[in-house]
């Protein structure tokens, strides 16, 4: 067996499509986002993050970085075991509790994130669930696509947001057979926002449990960062809502909340859950500061919409190609593989703005984008900076403008 | 539906198997580790920890602190995205780098966990290798099962660390099919240890390729902590080596490490890595520190051998059922899921020892016992007192002794 040339030709499929990653090697400086240094070449140079899902810059407040601070004096580095087996710190559980009480909800589970989270969750439901079908937006992330492949139950895909689509599935189903409805709130890459009191009522109607990820909207939508859930009113009428620790509230890892059963079931049975080393407490005591912090404050909130309306405005008005986005995520269309790559490299090299690139698989082919995330800490000058070397490279590269 | 009714058997099947886990609630004290806190009833007392899965109490040592301190001053709390999307870290850079040389390969890739770089690894190399055949140690790890599950491979199950049936398996199949052979070095429940080279050599004569998991080894084996592999000298003969962050290095996470197209393949292909928010820079700091510091010093690697050789001549002369190990593992045979809990219960109530019972699906059942994982901060004192405590619930149990 030649192994190594197979791994080559994957390797090669990649070049050729124009979808081979290369990493940026950075440091972001705490106390000064979105600024940041960039290794490579001749050392570090300083550069201007404009692509970090640390929405709110929760990853350098204050409060955040003294509590982590004082558990990595406290306890140390790792929590030295799986939650069953001595790695179940008072952290893990207050975390839980101030989660819970967030979604209003009677529990919440830790994951080591919210890919974990999403797949241990879904896999577990589906194999709990005997003969359950599982309908899932078609743009639903990859993780909640592994875990709904892993649960082996069948699935049914409905068109994205599409509620008539969604309907006609669940209509089709026998009355009997349980059904689980997968979906975003904020569509992270395009920035639109599912109906969801709509798709609930679709649940009640047919008889189905619903499982919503707000791993995009958890900390920056809701009066105290609770989502769009919290935002519409309707987080009571979710089955389990599923977040991460690890964008908005600045740290790393995941979690759901539901109610006791729902989440005793997944900690019991979810190999994903159960067989692996639980969060550092470092971690945990960090969001657990975040959470609480942003539980009270909606000062980063105001100011992260403040900031995405200005750059969307920015945009708009330089005849760049905005996507529609009704959230934090400004989105601006390429369509080529090749030219998005392009494009992101002349913005750090000569300019120092740091975007990457958006290519398949994480949006489909041809909607290739630049995707830009500004927040509390990007100011207005910045935006100006940033949407003159935007129009000086779509020009240099011979781009369509949308007006 | 009635969905409620469903969960809650399946927690009631839990309790009639005597195999809820009941997770106990601790804090580690720095600097003072194996002592922790136990919180619950009248507020927090003090424990000693026997089941801590930080071998060699790295989680405390002054190096990682520091530089977990370091880190978290300079560049915040987390790292903000994924790898290819902001969130790759000069940090995460240089610890590959430490990782792929601490194995003598030409390149590592970090995962959030073990447990994920197990699952993406083996699935993503199943599928990159068309109608390859997996051949799986019956006792591997949950991980590596569902790694090898996801992959959609054809697997062939070979009785533990059996040679004869792992070279009739591999015999039976086509000389052109491509195969993997999946594997651990230390099996962490037993304790016992697989033999490298002659799976090599197996692996040789059938054209297979070879992966070791050496979660439980890395750190705490070979002369600069390379783990099994490294001490049987062997590390170049294995395709892929995998290793935890989380257990002898103190911190948390997961790394492969392989040669340069194989760690390329897989870090351009496994959804468990491409999306999902890459390790904080503050654990990676840490535990590049550790992997540093376990590079040079045998000190803790000697010690930790020192403690589990005393603690398991100790339980030997008491009559205590020692189960066979050649590792720092020392399991005592319960074989009764009731009892295992019982004895830890008493153990943690009345002499402030926890070990936690391990039951199924972690061991097969009626293979029940109590894992002590004994290391350089477990003094002799307290072993004597672990065995006189051990010996005394032994009795008043009325269990069987060994002599």
């Amino acid at each position: 067996m030649d192994y190594n040339s197979i791994f080559k030709a994957a390797i090669d499929r990649l070049h050729d499509e124009d979808r081979y990653r290369v990493f940026i090697d950075i440091l972001r400086t705490k106390g000064q986002y979105p600024n940041a240094r960039c290794f490579g070449g001749n050392g570090p140079k300083p550069i201007t993050v404009w692509c970090s899902n640390d929405y709110l810059g929760m990853g350098q407040h204050p409060s955040v970085i003294a509590a982590m601070e004082e558990a990595l004096h406290d306890v140390g580095a790792g929590s030295g075991g799986t939650r069953n087996i001595g790695g179940n710190t008072h952290y893990h559980v207050q975390l839980e509790a101030e989660l819970a009480s967030l979604h209003g909800k009677e529990a919440a589970l830790l994951f080591t994130s919210g890919y974990v989270s999403n797949e241990a969750a879904l896999s577990t439901l589906g194999k709990l669930l005997p003969g359950c079908v599982i309908f899932s937006d078609e743009l639903n992330h990859a993780s909640m696509i592994a875990g709904i492949k892993s649960s082996g139950c069948e699935k049914r895909i409905f068109r994205h947001n599409d509620l008539e689509h969604l309907e006609e599935l669940l209509a089709a189903e026998d009355p009997e057979t349980p059904k689980l409805i997968a979906f975003e709130s904020v569509y992270s890459m395009d920035g639109d926002v599912a109906p969801i009191a709509d798709i609930c009522d679709l649940a009640d109607r047919y008889g189905a449990l619903t499982y919503l990820d707000e791993v995009h909207a958890v900390g920056m939508y809701g009066a105290h960062g609770g989502g769009i859930s919290e935002r519409d009113g309707v987080a009571d009428r979710l089955t389990i809502i599923e977040g991460t620790l690890g964008k908005a509230f600045g740290v790393m890892g995941g979690y759901i909340a539901a109610d006791k059963t729902i989440v005793d079931c997944i900690r019991s049975y979810a190999p994903g859950f159960i067989f692996t080393t639980s969060l550092s407490p470092v971690l945990v005591a960090g969001v657990l500061a975040s959470v609480r912090h942003l539980k009270a404050s909606n000062e980063e909130r105001q100011a992260q919409q403040n900031a995405a309306a200005m750059l969307k405005a920015k945009f708009l008005d330089a005849g760049l190609p905005l996507m529609p986005s009704v959230t934090h995520i400004v989105p601006l269309l390429v369509g080529c593989p090749a030219k998005a790559k392009r494009i992101s490299d002349i913005l750090l090299a000569e300019y120092g703005f740091y975007v990457q690139p958006i290519n398949y698989p994480t949006v489909p082919r041809g909607t290739e984008r630049l995707r830009f995330t500004p927040g509390p800490t990007h100011s207005e000058a910045l935006m100006d900076q940033l949407t003159t070397a935007l129009v000086e490279v779509w020009d240099r590269l011979e781009m369509k403008k949308a007006a």
